[in-house]
């Protein structure tokens, strides 16, 4: 089998230094405002970043203690498989999150949206595009642990 | 620096042999159908994937020539940093994909909007839950280059 051996471009400055931390469930809201450092090495791959609101990053949960195939997330009393959720537990321990880009200053990002602890290694960042329009989007059993959660 | 070694939970079957197959640059589209063919062994980190309409697929651009921090992508005149960018030629060689779910059959999903070569590698599948509203999103050079082309 094949493999690919990633390393960072750059970290995380999160207010958030324990898991506990991350708000976390349903209807969580992401609004912490942090910062990514990039390395010197790689600046030059920031040009014209600026222009773009919204970022994805992708992340590596460096402190997750393995992969879990099937779990119950703690928004849900039911176990759903690791494709199906944002478990931190994922075979190759990938992390994805949009944030809105607040400003540039040299190779530190200043953004709003972060869940990620303090330090966590950044291994790229992509500009976001376009979204898929909400009416089309379903949400699977998150949807109906949120209705459950409104009836109880 | 510390470093991650990511593996293949599946493989992309695409109708694209070769990257000028994949429609690239302002304005394309990405309505192709697919598979991705995930590997027995990760079959249980499916549960419940069925009820999400989009997925967010983390994949490798295995056939990439390197990394270039600064490149001009086919849509622009102009050079762009590659955090700026979807370029292939990344540090780390990630991609990443919004596709709809059409139906799954076993270890076998099939999906629409496929913009990646006919055997890459998957490395993550995470359910897409929400959208930034397109009124506020900001595009940079894109948007620039868009406007340039329909005023030449």
């Amino acid at each position: 089998m094949p493999s690919w051996t990633m390393q960072p471009i750059g970290f995380v400055h999160s207010p958030f230094s324990q898991t506990e931390q991350v708000p976390r469930g349903l209807g969580a809201k992401h609004e912490e405002e942090g910062w990514f450092e990039i390395l010197p090495e790689f600046a030059a791959g920031l040009e014209d970043i600026d222009g773009f609101s919204h970022l994805y990053v992708l992340w590596v949960f460096d402190r997750s203690p393995g992969c879990e195939l099937v779990g119950t997330p703690p928004c849900d009393m039911r176990p759903h498989g690791v494709f199906a959720s944002r478990s931190p537990r994922r075979p190759n321990p990938l992390g994805l999150t949009v944030v809105r880009l607040l400003g540039r200053d040299g190779i530190r990002l200043r953004v709003r949206g972060v869940d990620m602890l303090d330090g966590t290694p950044i291994l790229d960042i992509k500009p976001y595009l376009s979204s898929v329009p909400e009416a089309e989007l379903q949400r699977g059993w998150l949807a109906e642990a949120e209705a459950r959660r409104e009836k109880p």
